[in-house]
């Protein structure tokens, strides 16, 4: 299938006029583009930046609003831990790996109080408080969150410290955190065009010298010293999802709609390398303080990791290992024990008062329930987890009654327009950059005139993921392209 | 890091002399080589191979030798097998998914039956008998194999018939097919040159119009009407690996050494589209004879699926879910019940009178063992596997004494250079072609003088695979390229 408005870029002879001449011109309004664009304009550079949509905000605004950010901020501080950069740095190599990009993990975490600081100034605010059990976000207002750090197997790699750092907010943070940046960005000159979709790149030679935009229908050609793509990834491109990450085909995306892929294709176009295009994040249907007092189980009720991991380890596991088709199963005390406002509505698919009826019900094999929470329980009872090494915190044996949730089922009811399959999913792999941007090509050299950062690059992550690493690495890395397209 | 002879595209204005002038220019000597080679010769063309080794064979020469043919041949006819083209193409699209290329699978699957009398045109053997357990290849020179076909769920999916045709041989096949192919093309007009690594693609706007091939340090200039690019998966560049799937780093490699994705990255220097490039076909280093009469688990003492099912299918789900960390549980009876040709040299690592032993010993949780073989015994008492459905031939309760063997210790010991980690791989994405092996840029569009074949492209797979689809496909879409390129 052709492609109707092909990526092969421009050749600058054949623009007859640029409409718009500009230093920087920075593709995509989210966290990555709007950190870049600040950055650009405090060196003193004209800025452009393009967005599709009719305001600034992206997918970063319908996040949930996490940074991972540690070495002893000032929240971590109140909330009385201690951290270091390598600590940091330990967990986010073993969590997002394997083979995580070493120079931009270390880079980040070494910086990331500098970082920390930077985002304060621009007006994003952190309150000192912790969410103190597993969750996707905090159901309160509080600033601190754990993202993985204090389950096993990490906690014998690094010492264990919450860094997941969430923008101030009820319910999700990224409409909050990208407020504050557009506010810093309307206070510099930058000029921020709307309603226009970047289609290509224009090159002279072997240089980016530009990009052609489309707004209502008609091109408009830019000049500019370089090129920030700020585009995000592909979730939204059903074609580039089944060619790259097939795993997560037919899933909710997670994501404004407009994760097009565009951006890595018009970089692709310009022989730019590509990394780890397979990884997904998997947010999958499940409460994670009922999964941590309960456990999750496959289709054939088998335990498959610690429930106090990061929810998103759990998601991907699920997806990865067991096709999503995974049981949330717990008795009724720990049902009682999460907190009204961390159930998201979310009831039990099938109670009974023994497994071997839960069992029957789910259409599970026979003895697969009862030999599980059997063992399960017979090992909580001493506060241990030999299989899989949940926290004591949450051991203790089940009892009846019991109730199971069907993952795939979804939190949103079909008719309420949640027919996500269990998940909902983005990509996390794109264009291949150094620490300051520069997308390399094919052999390995930076493409003249060309720079990135956010989801449309592969950032710190290869195939894992924890939460507040998109914000936080295109936040991070999006001000560095700023400053080196700024030094372009 | 730059690579050091980079693979962007040459010029043509900056050759100065063609050293040699063809229609159709192959690169890589394997089996899609030696197809796309004969079919152009057939058609009348002039056709120049260069290859990088000494001679002809490529890791095809290495492979076992299993073509995937069905839809009826006289093979599986012999045997008693009847078997359509519906079939064999439902059986393929589940068990290659998901996204499994429907256009290439329909075709290689109508045609399956034509293209098993072009192999025996050309010299192939294929022993007419069945070797009716799974395996990786049969120890004996049985020619007719399963690859899954009677394993559930694909029972439930497309009618069961052995689909794998083992190219006549002791041990493994591969090098009786290459010595037949390689037999053939040397009876055409067709040029080999070997000692020849093509390093990038020579271009005239946007068509191809040749190669640059380095021997003995010398660059030499080939024009071509068109080039046909069957150099081979990229599971011999590590930093390839590592950027497109990570999870293989570190494990065995199954090829001749070259399969550095130099034809992937010169066809995506001119802009060529990849597709799937995580995939990896999975060697796992277990005897599927030992494992199908008794169990495999995982860590902590699970099963995960059906042991029955094709191996390739076992070691993916080993490497993707469990990280290999899996063992092979088997009892006495079980081991003895193994002929011994099929045990490939393989002793269990561990032996005990009782599973509270055995699990101990090998360091799973108390009770892990104990429960999964007593699950298993309970229902294989009454010929069932309600938990993965194996089939009933395979199931008894199993008996003290039991066996357990490490899959990560590998079947060659260390002192023979054999420290692969348990499993052996290679890659199965690539270069995104039309059943008529044109190489599409990202806009979906033909590049002019382009071809390709084999394993430098994704054929018919997505994420899934069974043997013998390599080879297959390799050389019934290497003679359509063959077709199409003569047809330029």
């Amino acid at each position: 299938m052709r492609r109707a408005t092909p990526v092969a870029p421009l050749d600058v002879r054949e623009v007859e006029a640029f409409d718009t001449e500009t230093d920087v011109l920075v593709v995509g309004y989210g966290c990555a583009g709007a950190a870049a664009a600040l950055e650009a304009t405090a060196a003193g550079r004209d800025v452009t930046i393009l967005e599709r949509a009719s305001g600034g905000g992206g997918s970063s605004a319908l996040s949930g609003g996490e940074m991972y950010l540690g070495g002893g901020t000032p929240v971590q501080a109140a909330c009385g831990f201690e951290d270091s950069a390598d600590d940091m740095e330990a967990y986010l190599l073993a969590a997002l790996g394997p083979d995580a990009d070493a120079e931009k993990v270390g880079l980040y975490a070494r910086e990331s109080l500098d970082h920390y600081r930077w985002l304060v100034e621009h007006g994003v605010p952190f309150k000192p408080s912790l969410w103190d059990s597993p969750t996707w976000v905090p159901p309160t207002d509080d600033g601190l969150m754990w993202l993985g750090e204090n389950a096993w197997p990490y906690t014998e790699i690094a010492r264990p410290a919450p860094r997941g750092h969430r923008v101030t907010s009820e319910g999700f943070g990224g409409k909050v955190l990208m407020a504050k940046l557009i506010d810093a960005v309307s206070h510099t000159p930058a000029d921020v065009h709307t309603d226009t979709y970047a289609t290509r790149l224009i090159v002279d030679g072997e240089r980016v010298v530009g990009a052609v935009g489309r707004r209502y229908g008609t091109d408009h050609y830019y000049r500019a010293g370089a090129v920030v793509l700020t585009t995000g990834g592909f979730a939204d491109n059903s074609d580039m999802v089944a060619e790259h990450a097939p795993q997560l085909v037919g899933l909710g995306v997670n994501s404004d709609g407009s994760d097009d892929g565009r951006g890595i294709l018009m970089a692709q176009a310009v022989r730019a390398a590509v990394r780890h295009m397979s990884a997904g994040q998997v947010g999958i249907s499940l409460v994670p303080g009922m999964m941590v007092r309960g456990m999750i189980v496959n289709h054939v009720g088998q335990r498959f990791l610690n429930e106090d991991v990061y929810p998103g380890l759990v998601g991907q596991a699920a997806l990865y290992g067991q096709k999503l088709r995974v049981w949330v199963i717990l008795d009724e005390k720990a049902y009682e024990e999460v907190p009204e406002n961390e159930r998201w509505g979310v009831q039990p698919h099938v109670v009974a008062e023994t497994l071997a009826e839960l069992e029957q019900q789910i259409g599970m094999p026979e003895g697969a329930l009862e030999t599980t929470v059997g063992e399960y329980n017979r090992h909580a009872a001493n506060g241990e987890d030999p299989y899989f090494h949940k926290a004591a915190r949450w051991l203790r044996p089940l009892e009846p009654p019991f109730a199971a949730i069907d993952v795939r089922r979804g939190m949103t009811p079909p008719e309420d327009g949640g027919a996500d399959g269990g998940a909902a999913v983005f990509t996390i792999g794109g264009l291949r950059t150094t620490v300051d941007g520069h997308v390399l090509d094919l052999d390995g050299a930076p493409i003249p005139g060309l720079f990135a950062a956010g989801r449309a690059t592969s950032g710190l992550h290869a195939w894992g993921y924890v939460s507040g690493t998109s914000l936080g690495d295109g936040t991070y890395f999006g001000r560095r392209a700023g400053v080196a397209a700024a030094d372009q």
